[in-house]
């Protein structure tokens, strides 16, 4: 096992010199080097089961970028396909399941747990295929998406502002809800189980929908089994992104993730007031920054891990847009790279 | 003036028997009285610019589901229009801007304030028609788009789920955003005082993409533009409603609305915690708990209130969507009249 990287070191709460640095989205959407590789593929998702291909994308911003960790080239939603929802990835609309989940027949119906997680193979030989060329200083990041983020999809269908019919889905079908989120729980408790065994060095969970739902929701439909996953694998360090669920930080700190993901709405400065000095936090810049000139996002990448000060990855606040300017992302990494907590 | 209704005496800290009782959107969408009278035109905006009808969808609920309030049926998008940019409003879809802002000379030809104001007789007409037959203990609300949102629109050209185009805008260009933001309030603001002058009671200001904004960015381009719109009018009670942006309720507390909306990411308990019993608060039902059965729909509506105690105008966290079942709406406007303080 890799220990002796800035991100594990930072995790661990040792005495580093500074940030460690990587972006949300880093593998693929922004390289040339990326575009030139998904323009030989018939799809996004032919890229995420071709494991040479998948790692050579990973790979990409740990040689160009020198970020210093490297996140799995994949998707989210490999989980609702292994347990058996087939989805396409439609070019400039996002996924699309052609069948979602209508009533409790189709919920039983699924495959669940290592049935599911064993299906992924192309993942976790993805993670080998990376692994052979990683340097020894990077750690890799696998992920999942988070329970309630997986439902939503299952039952919606597709992206949506409101995600209105998972959410009536909740309030009209609370025990199916449970039923549902139970099996996909299980599932991905073993789809990262097999991506430690496979040689991920820490885990991120994405609740990217975690802002659609209301206070109580939230933690009836969505913590408690972000809570039984950390529970689950305690090998490695968990990070939670809760997307637009800053209300209930303090929520999402008593279920002790190693790392909190912190989204651009809140600042650190109020982060730090209402989780101390001493709670792993990452992130936040918002992605649109990086549209300014590099000086302004020099400058304020500066600012921010000032704010956050120790114990602090430095991220985006939400994954990198498509169009961001390089120059934007490497001010970025180079004012991370400049700080120096011993000054 | 209408003083005596429940709605105002509410905001008026008057000692009341229950909440009043409206919901964002009620005017359309959800009414088949109201899908009658829209399927006869070519669309929303035939119905907005048309005196009589508009007036008519804005007494439907009042007459058909009994609110305490009646809000003007319109857009917020006429703002824009009025100050030069044409917009389309294409079905299922929404708004679309065929030209937008690009450059400094497109913002020097905006049309401004008055100029811009007195564009919008249509809108003063409608006022002029509902006051006509709206009931004595009825009031009229008027509205606008809160000087952010309506800037999104007017770079972005069309909604989005980033609105990356205008936020790279208020980056890439702070002082052309503040420019245009400054013509855009100047507007609102003739535009507000002359709704007063036909005829509305109070006023709210929907900044419905607030949520977008960091904290800095919504305390710079955001807070000080609503503010100044405030200050302006200080003939009648005006509401802000900056979704999305529920962890700066205290910075907009400082700007001393008469009210604030609250939306759905926030617990009635926390917001009371954090603004006080003092504050007129109103919201903030998740709009998809109107999906559940009736009964339910009573019960958390019932709780609601009660936890938000005096000083709350009921209502939805959001507009209700356009496919909630009438059941839902019945059940939650009966349960706010079922509450009595005195109990």
């Amino acid at each position: 096992m890799k220990k002796n990287t800035l991100f594990l070191r930072t995790i661990n709460k040792e005495l580093v010199d500074r940030p460690p640095v990587w972006l949300m989205r880093q593998a693929g959407r922004i390289l040339p080097e990326y575009k030139a590789i998904r323009a030989k593929l018939t799809g996004f998702k032919e890229l995420v089961k071709s494991p040479e291909l998948a790692a050579e994308v990973t790979l990409q911003p740990v040689d160009l970028l020198k970020v210093d960790a490297a996140i799995l080239f994949s998707d989210i939603l490999v989980i609702p396909e292994a347990m058996g929802l087939d989805y396409e990835m439609i070019e400039a609309r996002g996924p699309f399941f052609p069948k979602t989940i209508q009533s409790k027949s189709d919920i039983d119906q699924l495959l669940t747990g290592k049935k599911a997680a064993d299906r992924l193979d192309y993942v976790y030989n993805t993670i080998t295929e990376i692994n052979k060329h990683l340097p020894e200083n990077i750690p890799l990041i696998g992920f999942a998406g988070a329970p309630w983020t997986i439902l939503a999809y299952m039952i919606e269908g597709k992206g949506s502002k409101t995600f209105s019919l998972a959410k009536k889905f909740l309030y009209a079908e609370p025990e199916w809800s449970h039923f549902l989120l139970d099996k996909i729980t299980d599932s991905t408790i073993h789809y990262l189980r097999n991506q430690v065994k496979a040689g991920v060095q820490t885990l991120q969970l994405f609740d990217s929908w975690a802002g659609l739902l209301s206070m109580e929701q939230f933690n009836t439909f969505s913590l408690p089994y972000m809570q039984r996953i950390k529970e689950a694998i305690p090998e490695v360090p968990l990070t939670i992104f809760a997307k637009g669920a800053m209300l209930q930080l303090q929520e999402i700190a008593e279920i002790k993730p190693d790392v909190i993901g912190i989204d651009w709405n809140i600042s650190p400065l109020r982060v730090r007031q209402w989780l101390g000095a001493d709670t792993v936090l990452q992130g936040n810049m918002d992605p649109c920054l990086l549209y300014a000139t590099p000086e302004h996002v020099f400058e304020e990448t500066v600012k921010m891990c000032r704010e956050f000060g120790r114990n602090h990855i430095a991220n985006l606040g939400h994954g990198v847009y498509p169009d961001t300017p390089l120059e934007g992302v490497k001010a970025f990494i180079a004012a991370v790279k400049s700080i120096s907590y011993l000054e």
